[in-house]
Order: structure tokens, then C-alpha cells, then sequence
């Protein structure tokens, strides 16, 4: 039995990325529905808005799903209230001390993931008492880790210092990619990108529309001296570099970015002044598909190409 | 049969990257000699240098060999010439227009690989007429793509671009990472750090032992605005970084890169002021091995992960 299916009770080992402005309940109920672990993104939400979509979520789905929230939300002690008071099971926690929280999701019998991008940080959330992690690779889309290092070359390093389950991120959108982390020691994969740009995703039609026609080599990761975070090459990414590239004060790149940038791009569609979050995958995708016809193609990639791996014969 | 073995007529599809100043005829001929494909950097070697290391190559095996040509070389004529006329059979080129030498190597009976970092430069090879591509992704040591997109991204992106035979590179240094590339759909695998790091590399002693004590992280690449290039955090290192934060101009950058730094840093071994060409993943390899022992294990290891692989099952 598969560690992952196995911890979250659910068919594959297929958890959709919670992420910002794009991870409502329609997108992670479908992704439940479809055999998978949906997430709920809270940290794009107001206490009040993550309640409503948690309660639509179990409306919509009988399946298990989570909540992905960020550790250093504002607001981070209602949002963990209404988590706990609302029966959510599963809890995907990143960007803070998985030490903080951890103890009391499990008096609530909740499952706790921490998203990683570092061995040192996978051997910290082990020690923290998490029941597995996400290691996250440089090509990922949206905030990321400082030290750069991609998942081919984190999942084997973080495989050597942890024995709990690990779901491998970044860079995964197919069932070629599922197969290449399940080669590297993963249990299971986490695709954000992937689900981003399904029908069911919240993120505005703009911004779908525009990260399905991009080529190779249009994100960045930028804004390394404030927080990495990967994005599509725009104006607003360009004002960003032509600063940088002058020696640019942290304080004046604070400014450049401002508030709300990533509602701006990725929910109001403003796909010219606003930061739209997205991995480098998104140059192989270029149809907007809903969640069911995603997962069946994820899982008809996976099984052929394995197939033609173990055809292969041993070396 | 694999396509990859096929063209070479070799073993394993392993091929030892050409790097400067660690592969010579010991490196290649070990290689060449345990069922890979050794290549001799002509990179780092005068005309009358790399003619010495092709006479003792053919000395040292009886197997094939290549050599590895960057197409910009300032005396590349001189170079053609000598591999033409020692009879080698496979050359890789880089760093450069395929279209410029193909043909001539072709008539000469031989094979011709070229390293790109991109699907664009891929269908731009593929139409040159070269047999084969090695894509390289951004965790590769040395000298780099400009774009950054990640192995794992690269692969499954250029294999819908081309239909001739992939090697992929970048972050690979074990039968898992092997086996991951091969899963994406790649043919064989180029490793550059993992070879760089061995008994056989004529990289200095005091390079590959820093080398060999990297933790994550401990690479960057730099010189964005010259030629992106990985290398390790070094006193070098720091001086770029100060000079590109403070937006320094490409005039100072080259100033402070001077010339003969790679040299220095890897064959020389001043560890602080030399250039440390090495990839992502030198930090998951801290013994020196000899190349027959690091080609079992890696045999080793890609077996016995086929065969997990195998047993996971279809989804």
C-alpha cells in the first residue's frame, strides 16, 4: 500500500497544491471527487471566506481534503479555530515553525504535512512531529526556497535524512514527472500548477488564458532579497528586474511590490502589473481542461509510461 | 535496444561529461573502459595538449570515446583538424552553432551530440543535422542556460519537440536520478559532477575534497549578465555577488572575473579565489570513489530502483 494513499485514505497519491487565489472548494472538491487530495488554499482567504469554503467543500465532496495554511498569516490563530471547529482532518501547514502548531492539530486527530525545500527544514519537521512533508524543487511556481535546489536534486537528499512519507513538488504536472519522482524515493507528488489552470480554479480567466501560452523560460524566480517567488516574465516582473539589476534597497523593492499584487494577477486578472504565481511546468500545458479530464490523463501518462520504464529490462 | 547504446555502440547509456579541467584520458579511457562513454574536455586543453590526451585515450581502450568540442574555443579550427585526423568517432559540441561543423564532422564518419538548455535549441540541433542532443538542465554545474528551467522540466518538453535520441543532464549522479531521467523520457544520461568527482578526474585534489564536503545549497549560479555559470560559495563567489547586488556594471563583473579563474579554482585548487565549476547535486557525493566503483553502484542502484519501481504497480 502506498504511504500516501495510505495516510490520507484516497485513491492516488495525487495531492493538488493549496494555493493563493486559485485553491477554492470547486477545485478542491473536484480533485477529492477524482480520487486525489484536494487543499484548500488559506492563505489567500479572510477567516470568514476559508469557513464558507470549507463548509461548501463538505457539501461538495464525502472524500477526505485539507486546508493548506501559511504560518505566518496574520490571522493565523482564528484560521487555526476554525480549521479545528469545522472537523477539517488534514492540514498542509508551510512558511513558519511546523514546531508551533503541530502538537495541537494532533490533539485534534489532525494529519499534519509541512511544505519543505531544504533537507535541513524536512529534518526539523520530522523532529516537529509532522506525519509527512512536501519537498519543494526551484521550478515551482510562486514563493519558494532561497537555496534554489530542484527537486532532482532534493527528493534523493531529503530520502537520506527522514523516514517519514515525502510528496515530491515542483516541476510535476504529468504522469511522465509523477513516474520520475516515485524513481527519485517519492511517495507521492503535490501539483500546483497542474490544477491552477483547470476549469475549476478560482484564478481569473486572464490569468489562465495567459500562463497556457507560455514558453519555455517565461517565469522567474525574483525577488530573492525580500522572498523568492516564482512568477511569469510581465511589466511588473520587469520593473522588478530593471531594480534589482541597479542594486535596489530592500526597502524600495517592498515598494515596488506593494500590497496585493498576487490578488491583482492571479484573481482580478491583471495580467500586466500584477505578480502572477506559476511554475515553469505551465509551458507544457496549454489546454484548459477541467479537474476529471486532468486526473484521468495524469493516471493514463503514469501507468503507460511505466509500463514502457519496466519494459526496459535492468541495466 | 536502447538508442543511446545503440549510436555508441557502448554498454550502459551513461556518458561522462566533457568538463574542463577534470576530464582528460584518465577520466574518459575509465570511463570508456566500464561500459560508458568517456569524453576528453577540449574545453581547458591547448591544441597540442588535447592531441596528447586523444593518443593516450586509444592507448588506455580499446572501447569508444569522444571528445567534447565548445564550438566559441578561440582555436576551434586547430581543434576540428586534430580530432578529424586522430580518427575520433563521437564528438559533443556546445556553446555555439551546431550548423557550423556538423556537416564536416559528418563527413568524416563522425557522430555528432550537442548540449543545449532548451527545446528551442533542440528543434535548432535536430535540424543541423546532429544524431543526438544532451539537454542540461539548471542544476548542472559550470556553465548553464540561460533560461533555468529545472531537468525535470526540460525533458518531457523537448522529447515532444524531437525525435532524435535525448541524454539528459543536470542533477544526475546516481542509478535513482538515472532512472528518473529515463522515466521522463530520456534515452541516457550525461553525468558531469559525479565524474568530476572520482580518483580519475585531473581536477586538483583540494577541489574535489571541497567539493566533496558541500552541503544543499552550497552552489549558485552567477554571472547572469556575462555567461550564466554553477559554482560553489566561495571568496570568489562573494565578490560577484557584492558587485551584481550593488548593480555593478558587465565591464567590472568581467574585470572581476578575469581570466584563467576556472583554472585556478579546479585545477590549481585555490578553493577561495578560483571559479568552482560543480552541479546541485556534488552535495549528496562525499567519498572519492574510483570511476569502476562509482559505475557499479550506479548500475547497482538503478536496478534495484527499477525493480521497486515495477512493483509499485499501475495507479
Amino acid at each position: 500500500m502506498n504511504r500516501i494513499c495510505n495516510l490520507f485514505n484516497i485513491k492516488y497519491p495525487i495531492i493538488q497544491g493549496g494555493m493563493v487565489w486559485c485553491s477554492g472548494w470547486k477545485l478542491a472538491s473536484a480533485v477529492s471527487n477524482n480520487g486525489g487530495l484536494g487543499l484548500i488554499g488559506a492563505g489567500s482567504m479572510h477567516p470568514e471566506t476559508l469557513q464558507e469554503h470549507i463548509d461548501k467543500c463538505k457539501n461538495a465532496t464525502d472524500k477526505p481534503f485539507g486546508v493548506n495554511i501559511p504560518l505566518l498569516y496574520p490571522e493565523i490563530d482564528k484560521i487555526v479555530d476554525i480549521v479545528i471547529d469545522s472537523g477539517v482532518k488534514i492540514v498542509f501547514t508551510s512558511a513558519g515553525n511546523p514546531k508551533t502548531w503541530t502538537n495541537k492539530f494532533h490533539e485534534h486527530g489532525i494529519t499534519v504535512v509541512h511544505v519543505v525545500s531544504s533537507s535541513k527544514f524536512a529534518i526539523k519537521s520530522e523532529e516537529a512531529g509532522v506525519d509527512a512533508i512536501v519537498a519543494e524543487g526551484f521550478e515551482a511556481g510562486g514563493h519558494n526556497g532561497r537555496e534554489e535546489t530542484t527537486t532532482m536534486c532534493l527528493i534523493p537528499q531529503i530520502i537520506k535524512c527522514i523516514s517519514i512519507p515525502i510528496i515530491a513538488a515542483g516541476g510535476i504536472a504529468s504522469g511522465e514527472s509523477m513516474l520520475a519522482a516515485m524513481a527519485l524515493g517519492a511517495d507521492g507528488v503535490q501539483m500546483g500548477t497542474r490544477f491552477a489552470l483547470t476549469e475549476e480554479s478560482s484564478a481569473d480567466f486572464c490569468f489562465k488564458d495567459r500562463c497556457l501560452r507560455l514558453n519555455e523560460g517565461d517565469t522567474e524566480l525574483i525577488l530573492k532579497q525580500i522572498t523568492p517567488v516564482r512568477v511569469v516574465k510581465n511589466q511588473f516582473y520587469e520593473q522588478v528586474k530593471e531594480a534589482e539589476n541597479r542594486g535596489a534597497s530592500i526597502d524600495e523593492l517592498r515598494e515596488i511590490l506593494g500590497k496585493g499584487r498576487s490578488k491583482k494577477g492571479i484573481f482580478e486578472g491583471d495580467i500586466f502589473e500584477g505578480e502572477l504565481e506559476i511554475g515553469q511546468i505551465a509551458s507544457s500545458i496549454h489546454e484548459l481542461d477541467c479537474v476529471e479530464d486532468v486526473m484521468k490523463e495524469i493516471i493514463k501518462s503514469f501507468n503507460s509510461e511505466l509500463e514502457r520504464v519496466c519494459k526496459m529490462g535492468r541495466l
